[in-house]
């Protein structure tokens, strides 16, 4: 028996009056997702708590099976684990910019003119930094998309307790990182971090790609700025936590990164972008392939269209993308056998909001031996009234794990 | 965007059969907020967790959106937020009754005669104590309804173990406070507490209200029983918890106590009982004036009633109370723009119970935003039917400030 959990990203929405006060799930045409609301057991989850706004990644961290207040140590190591750098335990992370500053340090242009070619290799100059003064520490670099990347210090007697190197505003300089305890830890971090600021300006200052960037009147990605400390969260794998094999088909950085710290193997896949215009036949052909081929029992998908279409406060593009998504890829999952299948959403962002909300998700578990309740449609206010009530999302691995018999009894 | 919390205390019910199997409030005629269903997303609460039973106290406690668990030290503090003392963090705080004792300490009215009148005067006489061998301990008394009293001791060192004075039985003499573990902490203030109780004998036995009384043949208070000690819990207000400039229209000195507690503001109502004979209208006129036309965004209202009415086991009195609170009430509040409006109860009354009990009680959101759902009917069984589900009095905040725009994103 296999499992997969389809997160449709930002899916949940409030009432609207340009659609008669319907959310844009309510009156999309999902034939395939209301086929397989009436076959399942229906509900309403709080990804993280009732009212609490998550972001993909928290929600995630917490439909993964893991506390995300204790695990969430801040932006900088989930950046790492979503760029791929292999962080071990005791690695503190750090969210950067390529940014740009003239000679005394003063930054003219936060995201070196967005930047969006030449990083790589100027992280490769960057990563054969060493400092005097820490040999010890070890300072890693790696690019993301666009002006964006992502350091990581390892070493012992660390801390993230350090404040931003980012001056926020352009035309001041970068600021002096302190410490923001009395720790050595923090004292000792914030020292190296004011180094590697200074040290990344004068190793990549002239580096061909910034003299070519000059040279067509760009901003140089002259300097990095740090900022978004956090101790690296180190946590048993989700394998070995529940006894699977699993794997995660996913659009973006941001979710691969957050089943790369549950342990996960990644399945990459072409020509996904994360936005309305994505290939759904290649994460749906990749989903099939991966039950019916590979020795993976346990998915989690995400598609990230809605949350985009929601973000831009777009309902046509939001409403359109559901229902392609009902058509190309719910259409072909049904077919499958022998697989649990919840389909739901890891947050709400509401069309009138522009951003993610705390209202809950709808959600389905259609497999053989769920108590099937009477909805008989794929929406908010539907699955308010199915068998599965309200949960958390930290119920969802446990859920799923026991209808997989692939949990123990508690006790005797 | 404003937000009210309307608490119509002690609501909730459970079947009658003099209401053929109805509560009150499914029996009581109340077109008001039935249309305020109809309007909004309606649920269950309970207000701590299921079968819970609590004190109104509790309820608002976790309602506001802190742990009791957390934040409950005891009744002492809470009379002591309640009759407005400025307690500070560090402070113990007790309930004392106003007794009458004779020379040898023996307590021969636990209630000195249920004194009404006068106390505030010996209270101003109580409040120059001080004693000789803790030079460095503040003594604060503050009276209360009726012969009700706060103490509280302010100062380095005490602590909230330790027995109580009380000797719950009349003819008993006081009983000697003691240490409830080895602390000195502990100790010093058992030592403070027992020469607070001998030295109050000796201050007030010759009060002019205890020589009138007892020229009356009235029993006088001449004595200070404490019990109930506690740590008064300082907490982050509200108002910064939120970002909320909020305020309390409350009857009763308890929850205007636990709004103190909470930081918030309080609305003083005239010609309010805390009864079924309280005047609503003027509870109403409050609640609008505030919402039109002062500066506060949050409000926290209290009606009591129909908690009396439960208490006393009178069903004609709870249905109409009811009645009267939508008629006069709800039938006002429907017309606020504008407004995130939450209606609901801290806990259930039943009649059949006589005293709380831990059934869960309904609720109903309305608003610009809310998924309204079918339910159309104000009752403890229509609100189990819709679209909040089942939630914990802990989540109401939450899901109020997220409604209000007035909350921030987890994560990503």
């Amino acid at each position: 028996m296999k499992g997969i959990i389809l997160i449709m990203d930002g899916m949940g929405d409030r009432p609207l009056r340009e659609l008669g006060y319907q959310t844009p799930l309510q009156a999309a045409n999902t034939p395939n997702m209301d086929e397989m609301a009436s076959e399942g057991i229906n509900g309403i989850m709080d990804s993280i708590a009732p009212g609490i706004i998550p972001g993909s990644d928290t929600a995630h961290i917490s439909i993964l099976g893991y506390d995300p207040y204790d695990v969430y140590t801040g932006r900088g190591p989930f950046e790492a684990f979503g760029v791929g750098v292999d962080v071990v335990e005791g690695d503190i992370a750090f969210r950067c910019n390529f940014s740009t500053a003239d000679e005394d340090g003063v930054v003219t242009d936060r995201r070196a003119g967005r930047i969006r070619d030449g990083t790589k290799d100027i992280v490769e100059v960057l990563n054969t930094m060493q400092l005097d003064d820490f040999p010890d520490v070890e300072i890693i670099f790696k690019e993301s998309t666009g002006h964006r990347a992502v350091l990581v210090l390892r070493g012992e007697g660390l801390s993230d307790n350090v404040s931003d190197a980012d001056p926020k505003v352009e035309g001041n300089k970068f600021r002096e990182v302190v410490a923001l305890d009395g720790s050595p830890e923090a004292k000792k971090t914030a020292d190296i971090l004011n180094r590697v600021v200074v040290k990344s300006y004068e190793m990549v200052k002239d580096h061909p790609v910034n003299l070519e960037r000059i040279a067509n009147g760009e901003p140089p990605a002259n300097i990095i700025i740090p900022r978004g400390a956090g101790a690296v969260p180190v946590v048993e794998s989700i394998n070995d936590k529940y006894g699977l094999n699993s794997a995660c088909i996913a659009e973006t950085g941001l979710i691969k990164g957050i089943c790369r710290f549950a342990g996960m193997d990644i399945i990459e896949m072409e020509d996904v972008t994360g936005g309305v215009d994505t290939n759904l036949d290649n994460i749906v052909d990749t989903i099939v392939d991966q039950v019916r081929n590979s020795s993976h029992d346990f998915f989690l998908v995400n598609i990230d269209g809605a949350d985009e279409a929601g973000h831009d406060g777009n309902i046509e593009e939001k409403l359109g993308f559901i229902e392609k998504v009902d058509k190309v890829v719910m259409s072909k999952l049904k077919e499958l056998d022998n697989v649990y299948l919840i389909l739901t959403a890891d947050h709400s962002t509401p069309i009138s909001v522009m951003n993610h909300s705390g209202d809950p998700v709808p959600m389905i578990i259609r497999g053989p031996e769920v108590r099937r309740d009477d909805v008989s449609k794929f929406s908010e206010f539907d699955a308010a009234k199915g068998g599965l009530c309200r949960i958390c999302g930290g119920d969802v691995m446990n859920i799923l794990m026991d209808l997989m018999n692939n949990s123990h009894k508690f006790g005797a």
